[in-house]
C-alpha cells in the first residue's frame, strides 16, 4: 500500500457542515488518515471533537499556532491540512503551516477580502517554490468526472471556439430571513465580518465563475454586475447577475442566488462553441449533453458509452451507479494524494491552485465593485 | 353556430412559414375563414398561394392597398386581416387595413424600427378609440394555457412579491452562417434592410421580454445589454445578454441567442418571488413546475390536478395528451375571435395589443442603444 | 388547391371529446370540409350540433341509414365518413356506409366484440377488393413523427433484431370510482354494453398494442394476461399486465391501467434488439431516445438533427416547436386524404386499417380469455 | 468516539468490483476498520491485496477457515465480516463465521441455490437465537434515503391499499456476448458454476424484488416468470418478465434484463395505492415523484421540502447536493454499525436480514421454475 497520507485540520469542530465534508473527502479513497486537528479555539469543544474524530489527544489541539510548530517537529507529523474555518481565518491559518512546510488544502473563498488574498497568493508561491509546498484550494465542482470530460473535450476542440458561456447556481434557502431565525449555516454566511464583503456572490458565484473558466480554459476579462439584496434588513448581496466578457471574445452570463425558491443546488453550466453546444448540470453530475454543431444531442454518462477516461479523469463505479457530491470532493483529495505522493499523472494542473483562488477573490471583488458602482464595467 | 369570422392576410405565400402558422391557428377552433389575401406582391405568386389555399379568384389581391379598400366596400367584406409580411412591411400595411375599418393581427416585432412603431400606435389608439377597430400582435407564447395560468397565480400573490426573472429564447440554427447557403428563413432574418436593426434581440428577444411582463405584471424599466454578433460577416446581433430592472425592485436577465448549438427554441421562463417560484418551458409547454417556499415542487400540468382553469385559460384536451405550438396560436386565435364577437369574458385585457407591440419596440430599440454604449444603462 | 374532400361524421354530438378531435383532425391541414353529420340519433341534438358546427340543416341527420343512402346519391355526397360513435355502434354504422361506397374512418378499437370484427373486416375487404371503398381505424398514436421514423429505424435495422418490447399505457383516472360520480366519459368506458368486454384492455391497451407492432413491423403470436378490477364494483378490468410472445422469439410486456395514480396519458414504448435501443413517450412526442450499440444515447428531436423525414413522416414545425396529439391525428387524416386523393406516396401501407382494426380485437379478446384462465398462455 | 468496528473481509481481492464498494461503504461513515482478510484463496495475492489495502500481514489469511478461527480467538478479533466471493461461496463462508460468532454482512443473493440458502438460514437463525449473532444481506438500494421514506410512507398510508407495483432493473451490457471477449464481471455472471441457476433474475432481479417488497411491505404471493437468454451461447437468462400477486390482492410486474441496449443500472419502482403513486428510479436517487390522488405530482428530495427524515432515515448532505450508490451502501453499513453498537433506533427492522437472503433466493427458484413450465404460475 502507498503509505496514507497523515492530515490535520483546522476548523470543522462538532456540528459544522463543510469539515465533515472534507473528512469524508479524504477518507472515501482510503487516501489519507485524519491524526491531528484544531477542531475548535475552544478547548473542550477541540478536544470533543478530536475524541469523537478518533484523534488522539496528544494531537488535539485548541491553537492552529501550536499545531502547526508541534506538528512540523513531529517525525510523524502531518503531510497536509484542512482549513475549513470561516473565510477571515484563511489568511493566517494558511500562512502558519505553509511557513512550517506543511501542505495546505483550503476551503473555498480563498479568503475574506482581496489584499488578504494578494498576501497569501505570495506567501504560497514562494512556500511552493523555495520549499515544494503546495497549496490546494477545494473548488470540488471541477473534480466531478464529466466536468473534467467537458475541460478535455474543450481543450479537444470539440466545441469550436467558444462563443457563449452560461453558468449558474441557485439556491433559494435564504429566501425568507432564516438568519435571524437562529440557523447557524445561514448566520455566518450573511455576516459581513465572517465572510466578507460578498455574500452569494462569494459563498456560490466563486464556484460557478471557477467552473466555466476551468471547463473552458478562458480568462474573464471584465464584468458588469448587478448585485442585490432581496432578504429584509440582510448586509450582503443574496442575487446577483453578472456580464462576462472573455479573452477570444466570448460573452457570459453568471447567476448566482440565494433566493431562487426551489432551487437547492443549482449549479449548472451551459457552453456554446461554432461547433458544439454541451449543458451539465451539478444535481445530476453523472450525465451531459453533447449537441455537435448538426447532429443529434448525445447524452454521455459517466463511464458510459462516449466517457473518455483520461489520465484526470477518475470514476469508482461503472455508469448507471451514481457518483455525487462526495465522490466528487474525493476525486480532488485523491488528486492532492496523487500529487504530495509524487504519482502525478497530470494531475497538477488540474487540481485548483492558489492562482485559482486568488482569481476568485478578484471576481468577487470586482463584481461588489461594479455593483456598488450601478453594475457598471470593471476589468480585472 | 357562431358566424366563422371572415378572414384576410396580406403576406404568407408559397414557402413561407409564418403565414400557414396563423392560418392553421385560425383554422383550429373553426372561429375563422379564410375568404381573402394579398399572399404576394407578384400577381402570378397571389393567384397561385390563393388557388392553392382555396380563396377565391377575385378575392386574391396583388396589391393590400387595393385588397383593403375592395374588402372595406363589400358587404362580406373581411373582419380582420393577418400581417405576416416582412417586419418591414407591418406598418404600412397595419395603417391601410385600420383606416378602413378591418381589424388587424399582425405578427411581431411591431415593425422595423421605434418611429414606425410610435406612428402605428398612434392611428391604432385612434382606430380603437373612433371606430372600435381591434389591433392584436401574435406574442403566441403568452396564450399557452399554462403561462395563463402562471399569470393568474402570480396576480393571485402565490409567489409573493417578485424578485427574480430569468427569461431566455435560445435557438442554434445561425450557429453557421447559413444565410449565406440559401435558407432564406437565415436571409431576412440577417439582413437590416427587412428585420430592422435587431437580430437575434428583435426576432426572439422580443418574445422572451414579453413573455417575462405578461406573466409578471411587471413593467422593465431600464437595462443594460450586451449584444454580439458571432457569425462571421452578420451585420445583426445573433446574442444578446441583457440585465433588467422591473417595478417593483424586481431584477431580471434576458438571455437570447441564435448561435447556442443544440438548442432548437428554447423559451424557458423562472420567476422566483418571496413567497413561491416557478419555471416554465416552451418545448414542453405542458407542464410547469411551481416551488411554494418550505414546500415540494409541484408539477402541473395543463388539464391535470392544480390546472385551474379561468375564463382566459382553455385547453382542448384531456392532461397527458400534449398540445403544442399550434393549439397555444390557436388560443390567441380564439381569444381574438371572442373579442371580435363580442364574447368578451375577459379575454381582452389578455390579449397582446397595441401597447405591447409598441413596448416590444421600445425594448429592442433600448437594447440596441445598450449595446452600441458597451451595454450602458439605459432607461425605458 | 387540391380539393377539399368531403367529409361526414356518425356520433360527436354535443359533449363529445373524441368527435371533436376527428374535427380538428380533419381541419388542421386544410384537407377537409365537414359537410354532413348524424351527430346524434335523437332529432333535437343532431340539428344543434349541426348548426353549432356548420353543418346544412338538409344534411343534418338522425339517421345513420338515411345519411349514407342520401349522401351516396348526391353529386356532391360525402367522400368518407368518420365514425366516432360508442364502440357499439362501429360495426352496423361502418357496414352501412362501405355498402354505399363511402370511404370509412372508423375510430377504435373496431368494434365491441370479435364477432362483429370478423363480420366488418369481411365486408370491408370486400369493399375495397370490389368498390376500392377503402377503411380506416384511428390508432393515432402510429402517426406522430418520430413513430414513424421509430419503425423506418427499425425496418432499417438499426436496432438489429429485436429481443424486447416493453410498452406500457397508464391512467390514473379512474383509480376513485368516478363512474358513479357522474362521469360520462367514466360510464360508457365501464360498461359492458357500449364498451365491449375490455376495460383498460381494450380502451388503451389496444392503442399500446398497435403501437408496438407497428414500430417494430412484428406479429405477436401468443400471449399471458392478468385482468383486474380495482374499482369497487366495476365490470370491466381498469388494470393488465400482458406478457407477450413476437415472431422471431422477441419478448414483451404490455402494461395497461386506469388505477395508476399520478399518470396522464403514459404511453411509453421501448424496444430493444441486438444492436441499439428506443424510447419514445406520448407525453413528450417531440423527442426519442436512441441508443446504438457502444455508443452515447442519442435525443432525436422532431425535425431536429438526426430527423430522418422520408415520405411517410411529415412534420409542419421547426424542431423546438412541439407539435402535439392534435397534429399527430393530423397527419393521420392528411394521409388519408393524401390516399384517396390519389397522392399516396407510400402512406397506404403505414395507414391503421382493417386488418389492424381486426387484429386489436383478437388481442382484446385474447387477454380476456387468458385473463379469465387465471393468466395462462394463449395463441391468437 | 464510538469505537470502530473492527472488520474483516472475505473476498475482494485485486480487481474485485464488489469488494471495494463494500470497504468504501464501511469507510464512508467512519464506523468500521479493515483490520483482517481472506481477500484471496491464491496466497499470493491474498498478501497483495492485504498489503495493498493496509492490513497488517499477520492478518492476512489465504483461508478463510483459518482467518475465522483465529479471528475469533484473538482479543482484538474481527466484529464482522463482510462475504463478497463468488456466490457459491456464500454458504460455506457465512457459516463458518456464524460458528464462531462473528457477524455477517453477505452480499446478493444469498447463495447460489436454494438449498444452501435454506441451510444457512437455518443456522444463521439458531446463531442469532443463541448467540445474538447478527446475519445482514447487501440489498443495498433499500437503504437510499428516499426508499426508506417511500417505505414510511406506504406504511403511514399516503398511497391508501397498494394495487399496482411496476418494478424494472435494466441494464445493456450483455447485449452482447462479452463474456467470450474476456470481460471478467461477465464471465462469472453467465457461468452456472460460479452464479447459480439464475443469470439477470438473480443478479438484479433479486434487487428489484427485494426493493418491491421492501417499500410496499407486501409478500410476494405467486409468479408467472418469462425467462429467456438473447446473447448466442448463454446458458443463463438475460432477460425476465415476471408477473406478480402479492398477498391483499396487488399485482406487479417486475423486468430485469441485461440485453436493454442504452440501459445502465436502470432499476426503477413505481408503486399505485388508491390513494396516490409514488415513482423512484436508482440512477437519479435523489428524487422521488408522490402524486396524491386529486393533487399534483410532487418532488420530493433527499433532505429537501417533504423530505420526512425518521429515525430509519439519513442523509448526510443538504438537497441538491447528490448523494449517490456509495452513501446508499454506505447507509447500509452505518446501520449495521448501529445495531452491532447496540444504538439500534429502529434499524433492525429495516436492514436486510437472512429471511430477506432466503426469500431472494425463494424468488430465483420460482422463477426459474415458472421459465422451464412456460412460465407458469407459481405460488412461492
Amino acid at each position: 500500500m502507498t503509505r496514507r497520507l497523515r492530515l490535520g485540520q483546522v476548523g470543522g469542530g462538532e456540528g459544522a457542515f463543510i469539515g465533515e465534508v472534507h473528512r469524508i473527502a479524504s477518507r472515501i479513497d482510503n487516501r489519507f488518515e485524519l491524526v491531528a486537528g484544531a477542531f475548535s479555539a475552544t478547548p473542550r469543544k477541540a478536544r470533543a471533537s478530536a475524541e469523537a474524530l478518533g484523534v488522539s489527544a496528544d494531537r488535539a489541539y485548541d491553537d492552529f499556532r501550536m499545531m502547526a510548530e508541534r506538528e512540523a517537529a513531529r517525525p510523524d507529523g502531518i503531510d497536509a491540512v484542512s482549513i475549513v474555518t470561516p473565510n477571515h481565518m484563511h489568511y493566517p491559518v494558511a500562512r502558519e503551516f505553509l511557513r512550517h512546510g506543511i501542505h495546505v488544502i483550503c476551503d473555498k473563498p480563498l479568503t475574506s477580502d482581496l489584499e488578504d488574498a494578494r498576501r497569501l497568493a505570495a506567501i504560497a508561491r514562494t512556500a511552493g517554490d523555495e520549499a515544494g509546498t503546495r497549496f490546494f484550494v477545494t473548488y470540488n465542482y471541477s473534480a466531478y468526472p464529466l466536468i473534467r470530460q467537458a475541460r478535455e473535450m474543450v481543450a479537444k476542440g470539440d466545441l469550436g471556439e467558444i462563443r457563449v458561456i452560461q453558468v449558474e447556481y441557485a439556491q433559494g434557502w435564504l429566501a425568507s430571513p432564516v438568519e435571524r431565525e437562529g440557523l447557524k449555516q445561514a448566520e455566518w454566511r450573511t455576516d459581513p465580518k465572517r465572510s466578507g464583503d460578498g455574500g452569494a456572490i462569494g459563498d456560490i458565484g466563486t464556484h460557478a465563475f471557477h467552473l466555466a473558466g476551468y471547463v473552458t480554459g478562458l480568462e474573464a476579462e471584465a464584468l458588469a454586475a448587478d448585485l442585490h439584496r432581496f432578504g429584509p434588513g440582510r448586509a450582503l448581496d443574496d442575487n446577483a447577475h453578472v456580464l462576462l466578457r472573455y479573452s477570444g471574445g466570448a460573452r457570459g452570463v453568471l447567476w448566482c442566488s440565494q433566493v431562487a425558491v426551489g432551487a437547492e443546488n443549482g449549479l449548472r453550466l451551459r457552453v456554446f462553441g461554432d461547433r458544439g453546444g454541451l449543458v451539465w448540470a451539478q444535481e445530476s453530475p453523472n450525465e451531459m449533453f453533447f449537441a455537435p454543431l448538426g447532429g443529434a444531442e448525445q447524452r454521455i454518462t459517466r463511464n458510459g458509452a462516449g466517457f473518455a477516461a483520461g489520465p484526470i479523469v477518475s470514476a469508482r463505479l461503472p455508469a448507471g451507479h451514481p457518483e455525487g457530491y462526495l465522490e466528487g470532493f474525493g476525486a480532488l483529495y485523491a488528486g492532492i494524494a496523487d500529487v504530495l505522493s509524487g504519482q502525478d499523472a497530470g494531475q497538477a494542473d488540474h487540481l485548483p491552485g492558489i492562482a485559482d483562488g486568488l482569481r476568485g477573490m478578484e471576481f468577487i471583488n470586482a463584481a461588489i465593485e461594479s455593483g456598488k458602482a450601478g453594475a457598471a464595467w470593471i476589468g480585472f
